[in-house]
Formats: C-alpha cells, structure tokens, sequence
C-alpha cells in the first residue's frame, strides 16, 4: 500500500465504469418518488445538483458498494441486472448514514462541498436522511432473502456507530482504554454491515443465494480494511485528495486503529503519544507531533498490516466461491489501496 | 366529540390493556439487543428509565399503534401473538419518528419530560432514533407479506412529514395557500401511513392477508381523523392533559387543518383571522384571538365533523370485513373521541 502515490488508473477501473451506466438511471429512478422538496436536498447531497437545485454533477460519491453488489451477482455466475434493486438500496442506506454522521458529527464539508444540514438545515437535512432510508427499504420489502442482510446491516451499522461514538467518551490510557480488538468489532459494524450486505443481496439477486452467507463475512472483512484505510487517511492522507479536514479524528479523540495500536506498543514514542492524547491538547503542532509519534510507535504499520489481513481474508473467499471474480477482485483490492 | 369532557373510564380500555400486557415483554426483548448505550437512550424515550438510566415507569406512550395491530389480527378472527412483530415495527416506528420530530422541531418537551435531544444530545438521540427504525424494520425482514405496508408506511411517513415541513414556508394567503384537499393527503401520508400499516400488518400476520389492502386504507381514514384531533387539541386542548405547549402550532405557522378550514369561509372572523396570521405576530395575546376567530369561523367544527367522517369511514370497512371487530371499534372510537 502507498498511499502517497496513486496510480493514474485504478485497477477495476472500467469495470466499476460499466456497472456505474447501469446503476445511476436506477438510482435516480427511485429518488424521483420523493417530494420536490425533499429530492431536491437528495439531489444535492448525492452530488447532481448544487444547492439551488440546478443540475450540477460532480460525480456524486465513488459507487462502490452498488459496485460490490453488481459485480457480486456477475461474480457468481449471474447478471447485473437483476441485483440493481440491491445496489440501489445499499446506496440509499450509504447516502442516509452520510447525511445523519455529519449532523452528528457536525462536520460542515463533504466532498469539498457543504454537508447537507450546512447547506439546508439540520431538521430538512434529518428528514432527508430518513427519506433515503424508506427508499432504501422499499427497494428490497418484497425480496426476504435479500431484505435480511440489508436489515442486518442497517441493525449492525448503528450498533457499530453507537460504539464509536461511546468510545469518544473513554480515556485514551487506563483499564478503561479501548482494545484493537473493540475496534475491530465495531469497525465489522460500523462499516463492514453494509459492505456485506451490498455482496449478500448481490449474489442473491443475481440468483446464487446458496454463496450469501459467505458473501456477508467476505462484506464484513473488505469493511474492516477499508475503515482502516479510512483512518489511516485521516491520519497522513493529503486533505485535498481526501476532501476531509486533516487530523480531525484525532482532534475528536476518535479512536482509529492507527491510534490504539501504536498506544499499545512498549516505547518511548508509544509513551509520548499516549501523553500528548491524555492531555487533550489539539493545536497544531500537538496533533501533528502526535501523527509522527504514532508512525515511529508502529501505528501506521500496524494499521497497513491488518488492512492487508482482512483483505486477503475477503481475497479467499472469492477465489474458492465466485467462478468470475476478477472485477470484484480488482474493486476490492481498490478500496484498500487508496488514495481517498 | 366532547374535548372538554374527559370519561373517566375510556371505551375500548380493557382490550388495551390485555393487548398491552402481551406487547410489552415482546417490545422490551426487542430493544434489548442494543448497544448499553442506545438501550439507555431507548429506555428513556419509551418511558421505561429516567435520564440517569434509573427505572421509573411512566406508562410511556399511549401503545395506540401496536394495539390496533394487535386487535386487528383479533378482529379478522386471529390470535394476536402471532401479530406481536408487527405491533413492535410499528411501535418502534413511532417512537423513532417522534425523537426525529422533536429534533426537527426543537421540541425541548416530550410527554412531560424532555424531549430526548434535549435529555443526551442532538447526535445521541438522531443516532437512536435510526436504531429504533433499523430494530423496527428487522421486525418484517422475513415477512415480505407484512413488509411491503410498513415500507409503504415508511415512505409516506417522511413524504407526510416533509409535505407538513414544506406548509410552512407557504403563506397564510393568496394563491400559494395550502387547500384543505392537500392537507388531508399530507395527513394521510404523516400520520395515516403508519395506522395502516398496524392494521394491514396485524391482519397479514394473524392470518387473513386478503384483508389487508382494505385494513391499509381503513387506518389511513383513522389517520386523517386522528391527526385532525392532534390539531384541534393543539389549538383548543388543555397543556396539561395533552403535555405539549398551547398554540405552539399557530406560533410556528403550522398549516393545521382547523385554521385552514376556518380561513376558507367567508365571514369577518375569517377575515381578521387571515390578518393576524398575516401579521405574523406571534404574541400570546394574537394567538388567543387567532384561536377564538378561528372557533367563530367554524373552523373547529368542521374539523370535527371532518374527523367523524374519516372514522365513519374507518368504521364502515370494520363493519363489513371484520367479523369480531368490538374491541378494534372502540379503539378507534377513542383515538378520536381523546382528550389527549
């Protein structure tokens, strides 16, 4: 993994390109039901208009969990057709928990643009959120062997997003501190649910059901590498590229991976850290030094180390399941070496 | 309907509470699978626990919406215990969509006691509120019978409420004033979504779908009834027995279905009600007058008479499908027949 140079054309490239025609006319379908006031908001934070609504398409997000699910039903022998509904919904659930996190986070900027409660107001910008959810479900209300895992993962994805949350609240140093195996389970939530639900409702709709429950932990590991890869970037990732603030985790005492693991090393850096982290210092030169503490502590290594491990653990169950999976192989290996 | 009256003992009360008695162990299992943390937060709203986590019952909310489920599946000649998942979803839908409400509406006060933002935090208590959607929707996963109504009811939920949102940056007068015709749809969606989806699902689970498209369409009247009552009681109904502030409505320009009514008749007291409301004056000597003109204009009494004709309606379906429907007539008597 470097995420300092990336390269020109990203493996998988073309093939998230073909699935990606498939998918945005399906998407903007089931947006269109909603109210004009509240497609409108959806239409802004999706990225194809600005905010007074005139048509303004900036790519919108990178589609790579309706890209998992089209790619999931190709991989297993089917068609990406069938399995738009469950691309869609995937999406639809990705847009809300994008909309709702910046409401709860306050974070003004997304996708170097105005979060969407920025740019409307919390309450309209909650309600839309809530709108891409019941659209998001309605997708997949006839479907049972598909709406189970879309319903797991809605149900793992707040459980993962209530542990993050609460471990903002606990000390960095102590019995009370949270262990990289915490993290991990709330990582699999928080992150992996949906990624694993995205493969799941793929393969079933694209009519290999019998493969859903391993597509659902193959989900869960990818979701595990790509949070890590997540904060790593907000680590030592370039906030041009990433769109996000830098160093706001740490400013947050979110607890990344990087973090717990370079705290859990026995050094001299791993102590330093620990002292800049308890004393709640966030100037600066405090989170900087405590980036570079965190790198000769092993953290970053550490990180790229399981990332890697999860992945490859995704990687074996598509080589002895999927009998195409060379495009999802590509997409999966994207989303861990990255640059945003 | 007496408003001012309340009985002492409410018709339909008994068979509330022995559906009660069935559904509350089936709700509280329900929310017990959430992280500590959200399971306080839930308890709190539901009325189980006081703000520190302590148990303190106060009989939480009124349980109307599992109980129609419940003794919908009765009332097409059923058991209720199989319908106990539908009476959870649409109780669970419920209560997220009241801590999303009073986010959205900077409501401080829920049923005497703060609202849940104001008790944890605007991010603790947007996040629960999805917790409380993702448990109501694993409720239905596997029944796509039931699911497709609670989906429905999902989507016209937000629809409803983003319709009832976008009211208020109309004006009172002139063309762009909101007709009556369109508030009924509003109310329909917003609150008549979900009373169809208890009856539609409570029908499907207890054993007679092919009533169940009827059920939907009987709790959508029910809904409109209900939600001209809500109104009415917001202009006319005691603070005290209904645990919200007085006028609170009128003070937020709220295009309630009493006021629209009474600014549709031609007389002086419509007219200098017109002109308050235009005004925008918000004092609490305005807002008495607005509610006395709005009384003068047959705004109240138009509302009811509307509200009586939507459960006419409702009552219609029971009498012609329904073979045991005692106990759900009398429910519905008294969510319009209420004093709060």
């Amino acid at each position: 993994m470097d995420l300092g140079h990336p390269a020109p054309v990203r493996p998988g490239g073309e093939a998230i390109a073909r699935v990606r025609r498939l998918f945005d006319p399906a998407l903007r379908d089931a947006v269109s039901v909603l109210h004009p006031w509240g497609a409108r908001m959806a239409a802004f934070t999706l990225g194809w208009s600005d905010v007074d609504g005139r048509s303004h398409d900036d790519g919108g997000g990178k589609g790579l969990r309706p890209a998992i699910a089209l790619l999931s039903a190709e991989a297993a022998g089917g068609e990406a057709e069938p399995a738009l509904p469950a691309a869609v919904a995937v999406e639809l659930v990705h847009a809300f928990s994008l909309v709702h996190d910046d409401i709860i986070d306050n974070d003004e900027r997304r996708r170097h643009r105005d979060a969407l409660w920025k740019a409307y107001g919390v309450g309209p910008a909650l309600l839309t959120g809530d709108a891409l959810l019941a659209l998001a479900v309605s997708q997949l209300a006839a479907r049972p062997d598909a709406m189970g895992y879309l319903s797991s993962a809605l149900v793992e994805l707040v459980q993962g997003q209530t542990a993050d949350m609460a471990f903002e609240h606990r000390s960095w140093a102590g019995p009370d501190r949270v262990s990289t195996a915490e993290y991990v389970e709330m990582a699999a939530g928080k992150t992996g649910g949906l990624l694993g639900a995205a493969a799941a409702t793929g393969v079933v709709m694209g009519g290999a059901p019998e493969l859903a429950d391993r597509m659902w932990e193959m989900g869960r590991d990818l979701g595990v590498a790509f949070q890590i890869v997540d904060d790593m970037l907000g680590v030592w990732g370039d906030p041009h590229v990433t769109g996000k603030p830098v160093h706001n985790d740490l400013r947050r005492e979110k607890k990344t991976f990087p973090i717990l693991a370079a705290l859990s090393a026995r050094c001299t850096a791993a102590r330093e850290l620990s002292a800049i982290l308890v004393s709640g210092a966030t100037d600066d030169d405090s989170v900087r030094r405590a980036a570079r503490l965190a790198e000769e502590a092993g953290g970053r290594a550490a990180a790229q180390a399981l990332a890697e491990r999860h992945l490859a653990a995704a990687m074996d169950v598509m080589d002895a399941h999927l009998p195409a999976a060379d495009d999802l192989r590509a997409l999966c290996d994207s989303l861990v070496h990255r640059v945003n």
